[in-house]
Protein backbone atom coordinates (compact mmCIF):
# COMPACT_ATOMS: atom_id res chain seq x y z
CA UNK A 1 0.00 0.00 0.00
CA UNK A 2 1.64 3.25 -1.27
CA UNK A 3 0.38 6.35 -0.92
CA UNK A 4 1.73 8.44 -4.54
CA UNK A 5 4.31 10.75 -4.00
CA UNK A 6 1.79 13.22 -5.71
CA UNK A 7 -0.06 13.50 -2.70
CA UNK A 8 2.98 14.75 -0.62
CA UNK A 9 3.48 17.54 -3.16
CA UNK A 10 0.13 18.81 -3.04
CA UNK A 11 0.02 19.36 -0.29
CA UNK A 12 3.07 21.24 0.13
CA UNK A 13 1.93 23.34 -2.65
CA UNK A 14 -0.87 23.89 -0.31
CA UNK A 15 1.35 24.88 2.18
CA UNK A 16 2.96 27.80 0.26
CA UNK A 17 -0.40 29.21 -1.25
CA UNK A 18 -1.68 29.51 2.14
CA UNK A 19 1.31 31.53 3.19
CA UNK A 20 0.63 34.08 0.41
CA UNK A 21 -0.25 37.31 0.90
CA UNK A 22 -3.64 37.47 0.59
CA UNK A 23 -4.76 37.74 -2.94
CA UNK A 24 -1.74 36.63 -4.34
CA UNK A 25 -1.08 33.64 -6.43
CA UNK A 26 1.15 31.43 -8.07
CA UNK A 27 1.67 29.22 -11.28
CA UNK A 28 2.88 25.86 -11.82
CA UNK A 29 6.47 26.51 -12.49
CA UNK A 30 6.49 28.70 -9.52
CA UNK A 31 5.54 26.00 -7.02
CA UNK A 32 7.85 23.40 -8.50
CA UNK A 33 10.49 25.55 -8.38
CA UNK A 34 9.92 25.88 -4.59
CA UNK A 35 10.55 22.42 -3.79
CA UNK A 36 12.45 21.73 -7.21
CA UNK A 37 10.15 19.30 -8.57
CA UNK A 38 9.26 18.61 -12.13
CA UNK A 39 6.90 21.41 -13.26
CA UNK A 40 4.82 19.46 -15.58
CA UNK A 41 3.32 17.32 -12.47
CA UNK A 42 3.15 19.47 -10.65
CA UNK A 43 0.67 21.41 -13.01
CA UNK A 44 -1.25 17.84 -13.31
CA UNK A 45 -1.17 18.08 -9.72
CA UNK A 46 -2.72 21.69 -9.54
CA UNK A 47 -5.61 20.62 -11.94
CA UNK A 48 -6.78 17.95 -9.92
CA UNK A 49 -6.52 20.20 -6.96
CA UNK A 50 -8.35 22.87 -8.85
CA UNK A 51 -10.89 20.08 -10.12
CA UNK A 52 -11.76 19.44 -6.42
CA UNK A 53 -12.10 22.80 -5.75
CA UNK A 54 -9.23 23.28 -3.53
CA UNK A 55 -7.19 25.83 -5.68
CA UNK A 56 -8.77 28.42 -8.39
CA UNK A 57 -7.53 30.25 -11.13
CA UNK A 58 -6.41 33.70 -10.07
CA UNK A 59 -6.16 36.44 -12.80
CA UNK A 60 -3.45 39.41 -13.16
CA UNK A 61 0.01 40.47 -12.42
CA UNK A 62 0.00 38.57 -9.26
CA UNK A 63 -2.11 35.52 -10.69
CA UNK A 64 -1.29 32.13 -11.03
CA UNK A 65 -3.27 29.45 -8.58
CA UNK A 66 -4.57 30.34 -5.23
CA UNK A 67 -6.54 28.67 -2.23
CA UNK A 68 -10.06 28.39 -3.20
CA UNK A 69 -11.23 28.92 0.66
CA UNK A 70 -9.59 29.55 3.66
CA UNK A 71 -6.31 27.25 4.59
CA UNK A 72 -8.63 26.31 7.98
CA UNK A 73 -11.35 24.44 5.20
CA UNK A 74 -9.17 22.36 4.18
CA UNK A 75 -7.82 19.13 4.94
CA UNK A 76 -5.55 16.68 4.44
CA UNK A 77 -8.21 14.32 3.40
CA UNK A 78 -8.89 16.47 1.15
CA UNK A 79 -5.86 17.00 -0.56
CA UNK A 80 -5.23 13.41 -1.16
CA UNK A 81 -8.54 12.50 -2.22
CA UNK A 82 -8.31 15.26 -4.81
CA UNK A 83 -5.10 13.80 -5.66
CA UNK A 84 -5.68 9.77 -5.41
CA UNK A 85 -9.42 9.88 -5.48
CA UNK A 86 -11.84 9.10 -2.19
CA UNK A 87 -12.57 5.46 -3.30
CA UNK A 88 -11.91 2.66 -0.64
CA UNK A 89 -8.17 1.18 -0.32
CA UNK A 90 -9.72 -2.55 0.34
CA UNK A 91 -11.47 -3.31 -2.85
CA UNK A 92 -13.68 -6.29 -1.81
CA UNK A 93 -13.79 -8.84 -4.61
CA UNK A 94 -16.32 -10.86 -2.41
CA UNK A 95 -14.25 -13.94 -2.90
CA UNK A 96 -16.56 -15.68 -0.29
CA UNK A 97 -19.36 -16.20 -3.19
CA UNK A 98 -17.56 -18.05 -4.96
CA UNK A 99 -16.12 -22.29 -4.03
CA UNK A 100 -18.12 -24.90 -2.07
CA UNK A 101 -19.94 -22.41 0.32
CA UNK A 102 -21.24 -19.73 -2.17
CA UNK A 103 -24.12 -20.05 -1.28
CA UNK A 104 -24.67 -19.37 2.26
CA UNK A 105 -24.18 -16.01 2.58
CA UNK A 106 -26.96 -14.06 2.81
CA UNK A 107 -27.48 -10.76 0.41
CA UNK A 108 -27.34 -7.53 2.02
CA UNK A 109 -24.61 -8.52 4.89
CA UNK A 110 -21.02 -7.52 3.91
CA UNK A 111 -18.25 -9.39 4.40
CA UNK A 112 -17.17 -9.19 8.01
CA UNK A 113 -13.33 -8.66 6.60
CA UNK A 114 -14.18 -6.30 4.22
CA UNK A 115 -16.76 -4.30 6.86
CA UNK A 116 -12.92 -4.62 9.10
CA UNK A 117 -10.71 -2.94 6.17
CA UNK A 118 -13.13 -0.03 5.58
CA UNK A 119 -13.39 0.75 9.57
CA UNK A 120 -9.43 0.66 9.56
CA UNK A 121 -9.62 3.15 6.45
CA UNK A 122 -12.44 4.98 8.08
CA UNK A 123 -9.95 5.90 10.73
CA UNK A 124 -7.24 6.79 8.68
CA UNK A 125 -9.95 9.54 6.61
CA UNK A 126 -11.42 10.70 10.29
CA UNK A 127 -7.33 11.43 10.88
CA UNK A 128 -6.66 13.02 8.19
CA UNK A 129 -10.21 15.19 8.24
CA UNK A 130 -9.23 16.37 11.30
CA UNK A 131 -6.11 18.04 10.18
CA UNK A 132 -6.23 21.52 8.62
CA UNK A 133 -3.72 23.06 6.30
CA UNK A 134 -4.21 26.39 8.48
CA UNK A 135 -2.64 24.18 11.26
CA UNK A 136 -0.01 22.44 9.07
CA UNK A 137 1.08 25.74 7.92
CA UNK A 138 1.51 27.29 11.54
CA UNK A 139 3.90 24.44 12.54
CA UNK A 140 5.84 24.77 8.98
CA UNK A 141 6.06 28.46 9.71
CA UNK A 142 6.88 27.99 13.55
CA UNK A 143 9.59 25.38 12.42
CA UNK A 144 11.18 27.80 9.98
CA UNK A 145 11.61 30.61 12.68
CA UNK A 146 11.79 34.32 11.44
CA UNK A 147 14.77 34.01 9.00
CA UNK A 148 13.04 31.18 7.24
CA UNK A 149 9.47 32.92 7.22
CA UNK A 150 11.47 36.11 5.78
CA UNK A 151 12.95 33.96 3.00
CA UNK A 152 9.78 33.00 1.89
CA UNK A 153 8.56 36.42 1.36
CA UNK A 154 11.49 37.55 -0.03
CA UNK A 155 11.24 34.65 -2.61
CA UNK A 156 7.22 35.33 -2.93
CA UNK A 157 8.00 38.85 -3.41
CA UNK A 158 10.69 38.07 -6.41
CA UNK A 159 8.25 35.73 -7.78
CA UNK A 160 5.61 38.43 -8.72
CA UNK A 161 8.15 40.81 -9.29
CA UNK A 162 9.32 38.83 -11.96
CA UNK A 163 5.83 37.30 -13.35
CA UNK A 164 5.15 41.35 -13.70
CA UNK A 165 8.32 42.37 -15.47
CA UNK B 1 -3.92 4.00 -2.66
CA UNK B 2 -4.80 0.69 -3.02
CA UNK B 3 -4.43 -2.49 -0.86
CA UNK B 4 -3.46 -5.75 -2.92
CA UNK B 5 -5.77 -8.56 -3.78
CA UNK B 6 -3.60 -10.78 -2.11
CA UNK B 7 -4.19 -9.30 1.28
CA UNK B 8 -7.85 -9.85 1.32
CA UNK B 9 -7.27 -13.95 -0.57
CA UNK B 10 -5.03 -14.03 2.64
CA UNK B 11 -7.68 -13.00 4.94
CA UNK B 12 -10.09 -15.76 3.64
CA UNK B 13 -7.18 -18.25 3.51
CA UNK B 14 -6.56 -17.79 7.18
CA UNK B 15 -9.99 -17.74 8.23
CA UNK B 16 -10.35 -20.78 6.57
CA UNK B 17 -7.56 -22.41 8.15
CA UNK B 18 -9.00 -21.21 11.56
CA UNK B 19 -12.51 -22.80 10.94
CA UNK B 20 -10.74 -26.14 10.32
CA UNK B 21 -10.54 -29.08 13.32
CA UNK B 22 -6.95 -29.09 15.30
CA UNK B 23 -4.83 -30.73 13.67
CA UNK B 24 -5.65 -30.44 10.21
CA UNK B 25 -4.14 -28.28 7.57
CA UNK B 26 -4.65 -27.59 3.67
CA UNK B 27 -2.44 -27.00 1.26
CA UNK B 28 -2.21 -23.86 -1.37
CA UNK B 29 -4.49 -26.13 -4.11
CA UNK B 30 -7.05 -26.46 -1.57
CA UNK B 31 -7.12 -23.22 -0.25
CA UNK B 32 -7.51 -21.65 -3.55
CA UNK B 33 -10.09 -24.20 -4.99
CA UNK B 34 -12.51 -23.00 -1.89
CA UNK B 35 -12.73 -19.30 -3.31
CA UNK B 36 -11.79 -20.83 -7.51
CA UNK B 37 -8.59 -18.40 -6.75
CA UNK B 38 -5.18 -19.02 -8.71
CA UNK B 39 -3.28 -21.76 -7.17
CA UNK B 40 0.28 -20.24 -7.87
CA UNK B 41 -0.76 -16.40 -6.35
CA UNK B 42 -1.84 -18.25 -3.08
CA UNK B 43 0.88 -20.15 -2.85
CA UNK B 44 2.84 -17.29 -3.21
CA UNK B 45 0.84 -15.62 -0.38
CA UNK B 46 1.13 -18.59 1.32
CA UNK B 47 4.49 -18.57 1.49
CA UNK B 48 4.37 -14.82 2.67
CA UNK B 49 2.19 -16.09 5.80
CA UNK B 50 4.45 -18.52 6.57
CA UNK B 51 7.82 -16.10 6.43
CA UNK B 52 5.81 -14.00 8.82
CA UNK B 53 4.86 -17.02 11.04
CA UNK B 54 1.44 -17.00 10.67
CA UNK B 55 0.93 -20.16 9.06
CA UNK B 56 3.46 -23.04 9.49
CA UNK B 57 3.54 -26.62 7.33
CA UNK B 58 1.94 -29.79 8.66
CA UNK B 59 3.11 -33.08 7.79
CA UNK B 60 1.08 -36.42 7.19
CA UNK B 61 -2.26 -37.22 5.85
CA UNK B 62 -4.32 -34.01 7.18
CA UNK B 63 -1.49 -32.10 6.28
CA UNK B 64 -0.25 -29.03 4.67
CA UNK B 65 -0.67 -25.50 6.33
CA UNK B 66 -2.37 -24.52 9.41
CA UNK B 67 -2.47 -21.46 11.11
CA UNK B 68 1.17 -21.15 13.00
CA UNK B 69 -0.47 -19.57 16.53
CA UNK B 70 -3.93 -19.41 17.83
CA UNK B 71 -6.81 -17.15 15.89
CA UNK B 72 -7.32 -15.14 18.95
CA UNK B 73 -3.76 -14.11 18.83
CA UNK B 74 -3.64 -13.05 14.35
CA UNK B 75 -4.98 -9.60 13.33
CA UNK B 76 -6.12 -8.35 10.50
CA UNK B 77 -2.91 -6.11 10.57
CA UNK B 78 -0.15 -9.31 10.61
CA UNK B 79 -1.98 -10.51 7.61
CA UNK B 80 -1.85 -7.15 5.91
CA UNK B 81 1.78 -6.80 7.00
CA UNK B 82 3.08 -9.99 5.80
CA UNK B 83 1.47 -9.43 2.33
CA UNK B 84 1.99 -6.11 1.32
CA UNK B 85 4.70 -5.31 4.04
CA UNK B 86 4.69 -3.22 7.26
CA UNK B 87 6.51 0.15 5.98
CA UNK B 88 4.46 3.21 5.78
CA UNK B 89 2.15 4.52 2.90
CA UNK B 90 3.05 7.68 2.80
CA UNK B 91 6.97 7.76 2.47
CA UNK B 92 7.97 11.66 3.26
CA UNK B 93 11.10 12.60 0.55
CA UNK B 94 11.38 15.64 2.67
CA UNK B 95 11.14 18.29 -0.41
CA UNK B 96 10.95 21.12 2.33
CA UNK B 97 14.35 20.48 2.51
CA UNK B 98 14.70 22.14 -1.35
CA UNK B 99 14.26 25.15 -3.14
CA UNK B 100 15.02 28.60 -1.15
CA UNK B 101 13.87 27.98 2.25
CA UNK B 102 15.54 24.65 2.27
CA UNK B 103 18.27 25.86 4.95
CA UNK B 104 15.71 26.80 7.58
CA UNK B 105 13.94 23.81 8.57
CA UNK B 106 16.24 22.51 11.89
CA UNK B 107 17.54 18.90 11.70
CA UNK B 108 15.26 16.04 13.95
CA UNK B 109 12.15 17.79 13.43
CA UNK B 110 10.25 16.01 11.24
CA UNK B 111 7.81 17.61 8.50
CA UNK B 112 4.29 18.28 9.85
CA UNK B 113 2.69 16.69 6.72
CA UNK B 114 4.65 13.95 7.08
CA UNK B 115 4.24 13.38 11.12
CA UNK B 116 0.06 13.49 10.21
CA UNK B 117 0.50 11.14 7.57
CA UNK B 118 2.07 8.98 9.98
CA UNK B 119 -0.17 9.35 12.52
CA UNK B 120 -3.14 8.86 10.16
CA UNK B 121 -1.75 5.70 9.29
CA UNK B 122 -1.29 4.39 12.63
CA UNK B 123 -4.90 4.98 13.61
CA UNK B 124 -5.69 2.74 10.55
CA UNK B 125 -2.93 -0.06 11.87
CA UNK B 126 -4.67 0.18 15.15
CA UNK B 127 -7.60 -0.57 14.39
CA UNK B 128 -6.45 -3.37 12.07
CA UNK B 129 -4.41 -4.88 14.91
CA UNK B 130 -7.43 -4.79 16.98
CA UNK B 131 -9.25 -7.17 14.93
CA UNK B 132 -8.96 -11.05 15.56
CA UNK B 133 -8.90 -13.59 13.26
CA UNK B 134 -11.02 -15.39 15.78
CA UNK B 135 -13.11 -12.97 16.12
CA UNK B 136 -13.61 -12.74 12.05
CA UNK B 137 -14.21 -16.41 11.60
CA UNK B 138 -16.76 -15.93 14.94
CA UNK B 139 -18.51 -13.58 12.38
CA UNK B 140 -18.57 -15.70 9.28
CA UNK B 141 -19.44 -18.68 10.42
CA UNK B 142 -22.12 -16.89 11.87
CA UNK B 143 -23.24 -15.35 9.02
CA UNK B 144 -23.55 -19.04 7.04
CA UNK B 145 -25.77 -20.45 9.33
CA UNK B 146 -25.93 -23.74 10.07
CA UNK B 147 -26.02 -25.63 6.58
CA UNK B 148 -23.54 -23.17 5.81
CA UNK B 149 -20.88 -24.62 8.55
CA UNK B 150 -21.41 -28.16 7.49
CA UNK B 151 -20.98 -27.30 4.01
CA UNK B 152 -17.57 -26.31 5.27
CA UNK B 153 -16.97 -29.39 7.28
CA UNK B 154 -17.77 -31.81 4.77
CA UNK B 155 -15.63 -29.89 2.15
CA UNK B 156 -13.07 -30.07 4.51
CA UNK B 157 -13.19 -33.75 5.70
CA UNK B 158 -13.58 -34.14 1.32
CA UNK B 159 -10.32 -32.53 0.96
CA UNK B 160 -8.83 -34.81 3.51
CA UNK B 161 -10.15 -37.73 2.12
CA UNK B 162 -8.74 -37.05 -1.66
CA UNK B 163 -5.77 -36.29 -0.01
CA UNK B 164 -5.32 -39.76 1.99
CA UNK B 165 -6.19 -41.69 -0.70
Amino acid sequence: MKIAEGVEWAAHACAVLAALPAGQGLNAAALASFHELPPAYMAKHLQALSKAGIVTAVRGAHGGYALARPASEITLWDIQAAISGAGPSFQCQDIRRKGPCAGFFPGGIPCPIACAFGAAEQAYRDHLSSVALSELVRQVAAGMGTAGREAFRAWAERRNASARS
